[in-house]
């Protein structure tokens, strides 16, 4: 099986679908998370792995606007504990650094961390293991990366500061796409799209039908419907897969409130006690 | 009156000020979100002026949080019809350009029109009439930059493209930040932000105090609790204004429901007929 990511190896996305599978998939690393969509749409890989939401930083909104942008299913989750590390090129101490780069996510979830190293100015590039293979590449002593213990291994690089995060409880949830739809099982969780018109109490009835059946919303987020300002797609993530009656009939009166509805999928639940 | 804003002189949120105010009145540049917000609180200036959504790229979180963490009230909001130029040093064409750099906002306000051109990379600089400034100090050819017309104007460079956004549905949403409450008026608008137990049908309870009193929501976000993964502050904005009787019971009501609540300001509507 081959699995896509966005990033070099080393990445943190790279360490999901290795913990996932424990090892048996190949990865194939992507420059862009369009990139990761396109290589699973056609065909070249079986599935991607992309983050969908950080506990520090929030949601990555690229990717909400890509599941809708594709035909493609989500078939399952992934939670990762993500520590960052300040890396360096050898023999450098942490009043040399000048200057931080990183993708702008890992940046975000240790700015306070950055706040606290004097006179450095910090730069967001495209990746996180990229990030230490770019200082390894530059040679310039005053230049420090925000990655992964892993990635500080792969290109052979010390770990100035481990914990870098501000805030240990640092999670990434990351959703698996993939061509075909799976058997979800019996622990499911279900993520849909919708748009609503703009009235009031729209919202309220949208989420009246899970309410009102007892189903649990585990995820909600808004993105803008562009060409129609101040209207927006809704992204919810509930407990519960397609195949329950109880489900079909939340959708079918969803459906009849909303001016679009689109399943994303449904597949199995993480199991939460690894959080 | 001095109003503060991020970015420098030619900025969009500077654009924003001049016009919600006819010009009358005195503009502070900052270098950051978090300096407006430390200008206002430290009495420096009246106000400050922030983006917190737009039509295009979604909503300014860091903006959101900010609000969250300083003892501010909202007094206002404006919207600003936003379009985009390509801006490079005179004498270029379109094909001499290798490189394009502005604020991550407004580069992805413009990806289709950047994907367009072959062979040009982007990077994202702290702000869009900033990065005009810093074209014209490099003096190479081959770099351009994204902002509006008036930060062309101010740098004295030629506007290479307009119209360079991907929709012209593309507007941004600006709160008007400042120390003292004012009176809403008649056409009220009230923004808030709480947090609920994690447990089923929370939402749609917080939701119904305003469904159930016809109380119109117009935004609502989301965004994480910091240490407490998969836990969010939602922010609500809805008509009417906190000394209305109907708008004080559903926030009582609310407060019953939630585990955080503060409402941070009513202020006048802004005439949606502009849009």
């Amino acid at each position: 099986m081959i699995a896509a990511f966005q990033g070099e190896h080393g990445a943190y996305s790279e360490q999901a679908v290795l913990d996932h599978y424990q090892g048996q998939t190949t990865t194939l690393p992507c420059e862009s998370f369009d990139r990761v969509f396109a290589t699973v749409t056609g065909g070249e890989v079986d599935l991607g792995f992309i983050p969908v939401e950080n506990s520090l930083a929030g949601s990555i909104h690229r990717n909400y606007d890509l599941l809708l942008q594709h035909n493609l299913v989500v078939t399952g989750e992934h939670y990762l504990r993500v520590s960052h590390c300040l890396i360096s090129l050898p023999g450098v101490a942490l009043g040399d650094i000048r200057r931080v780069i990183s993708h702008p996510q890992a940046l975000a979830q240790c700015e306070n961390s950055l706040r606290a190293l004097p006179g450095v100015s910090i730069e967001p590039v495209y990746d996180t293991a990229g990030s230490v293979k770019m200082i390894k590449e530059l040679g310039d002593p005053t230049v420090a990366a925000v990655a992964s213990r892993r990635a500080a291994e792969i290109y052979g690089l010390p770990v100035l500061r481990a914990d870098f995060e501000d805030n240990p409880e640092n999670y990434t949830r990351f959703q698996i796409i993939a061509r075909q739809a799976v058997d979800p099982g019996d622990n499911a969780k279900t993520s849909i799209v919708f748009a609503l018109d703009n009235r009031p109490s729209a919202l309220f009835r949208a989420i009246s039908v899970f309410a009102l059946r007892q189903i649990d919303l585990t995820k909600m987020e808004s993105r803008p419907l562009v060409g129609k300002p101040w209207e927006y797609y809704f992204y919810i993530d509930f407990a519960g897969s397609t195949a329950d009656p109880n489900v079909q009939h939340a959708l079918a009166n969803l459906e009849e409130y909303s001016t679009f509805l689109r399943v994303l999928g449904s597949y199995p639940r993480y199991d939460p006690a690894v959080l």
